[in-house]
């Protein structure tokens, strides 16, 4: 039987019907434009209903819906927080969804988590039971899974890798943000960026040409590229950092696979062979030479995958 | 109905009857005395007769035992590595167990996983689902629990944090040992005592006074409470290691609950508030308010009672 993904972001709402393989049959996309609170969730209702009405579902069936949301989905309420989403910092996301599709399943998980989920089903985790997404974007997080499960934790908030501790003494300016994405995420590495060239004299290069206040992270890997010493420093810090990480993933959760993901990679997914050799530095011996690190196969769609996937996976719990 | 539990370690084994809620009703203890391979084997199988037979338990029943061995347990296989036991670096434990034992299901966990399952099952993680054990002796390792699993991974190798990356460069000392192990194990701290001891000139206090081949841990930590000003260079450093470890811990899983054990906590228990302080400036902000710190409340039977406790939730499975 088809059944339903929704992959949320904090500007757009993808909704896709799939089939028993998790292939996507038909699909639609819709942008948010400032809209809040319960008509983000009417909208993600209406899509619902189109994917079915469109495809001659009954919208009374006992059809299985996934929903990936860039926040945090509690487990046991079916509560969300999107901080991105207007009036989405506690919403009842479940509680809307069955309301609206009484006979339906409802699962609601974490981008992150729907990213790893995505890849496992369709793409370059498929069939491992031990993976990991790293999701680097303006942020850092990872989606995980063990033993062939979802890791939720305490508070749902496992996997919140951007807080990983890599480097003493801790800086105040990580105070709001964690030490590896301070150093290794799109925003830490623009803004390590900006630090050096206001800071650096006389700088060379690239960069040092460049006002800070223009400055974006794709221009920082394109000068890293060219050889820019500013950014190669600064690209330089992250590959150690982005190493040391990957290197306590290996050695915390022992996965056969190490999925990079986000905006970063992206760019940044040439690196990942200088990644894997700063890895080897630090990770423990047998399970660095049993893991993979690969780019993920779904640059744009392991959301939507994931959460097509996790329809699945959860409702069948 | 009653279950056994077996608890190995370098030198000796214990040995268990538990009632129905993990209660010891009668126990064993004997040293491995040089002993090898499948006389090893042998002792564990004499040790489940004697608390069958003394306890009227027909030997042919399907009593459920549970055994922790110090090293890896492959859960597909039942075969054990344990470097510290003589020929057993692939030992088909359960083998031997199922031959001797055939109506009985059999149970194996490395000794760190049974740490955190006798916890949750008989100590100061009684009744948690999100739960670490962070065993820090002559090594560190962790035991780990999450959504009321026990992780395994891939190859059986989850929770080896000894390997955690904290402290870049990475220096050539660790190609053997990992990074965090390095500067907070029980060798760590004596290890770095020794350099310090060697290397600081002119230097002052009750270490620089000590030979560094008659130094202990024990002694690192009695001078640390002392005030010596090595010894606080030293455990201070160790203090910030086992803080920013364990953020990474609380980041990544999302426990309820952390609990420090193995010889070291001994006298580093006092420290437990202070390494939540360091945690504090490091980890995920949700998290570090949800987790409580605390110290083994069973440093000398985790093991043990894990061992029962594994008969349990393993063989229901």
């Amino acid at each position: 039987m088809s059944h339903i993904g929704i992959d949320m972001g904090g500007t757009k709402i993808a909704g896709a019907l799939f089939d028993d393989n998790n292939n996507i049959i038909v699909s639609t996309k819709e942008f948010i434009n400032g809209k809040e609170g319960e008509s983000v969730a009417k909208m993600v209702i209406d899509q619902c209903i189109w994917l079915m009405e469109s495809n001659g579902i009954n919208i009374n069936s006992s059809i299985k819906i996934g929903v990936s949301v860039p926040g945090i989905a509690y487990s046991s309420t079916g509560v969300v927080w999107a901080p991105n989403i207007k009036g989405w910092d506690s919403f009842p996301l479940k509680e809307h969804l069955i309301r609206a599709f009484p006979s339906a399943m409802i699962a609601i998980e974490s981008d992150r988590t729907c990213y790893i989920m995505g890849e496992i089903m369709n793409g370059a985790a498929k069939g491992c039971t031990n993976a990991i997404f790293m999701a680097v974007g303006t942020g850092i997080g990872a989606g995980i899974v063990v033993d062939g499960k979802i890791l939720h934790g305490h508070s749902d908030i496992v996997g919140a890798i951007g807080w990983m501790a890599l480097r003493s003494p801790q800086k105040s300016g990580h105070s709001n943000i964690g030490c590896f994405e301070g150093y290794a995420s799109g925003e830490g590495i623009l803004s390590q960026a900006k630090n050096q060239i206001t800071s650096r004299h006389p700088a060379k290069g690239i960069l040092s040409q460049t006002d800070p206040n223009r400055l974006t992270t794709a221009m920082v890997f394109d000068a890293y590229f060219k050889g820019d010493p500013i950014a190669k420093f600064v690209i330089g810090r992250a590959i150690e950092m982005w190493g040391m990480a990957s290197a306590n993933l290996v050695s915390l959760f022992n996965p056969s696979v190490l999925i990079f993901g986000g905006g970063v990679f992206g760019p940044a997914a040439e690196l990942i062979e200088d990644i894997y050799k700063e890895a080897c530095n630090w990770a423990q011996p047998m399970s660095i030479k049993q893991v993979k690190f690969i780019q993920t196969s779904l640059p744009h769609e392991a959301g939507l995958y994931g959460a097509g996937a996790i329809s699945i996976t959860n409702c069948n719990n």
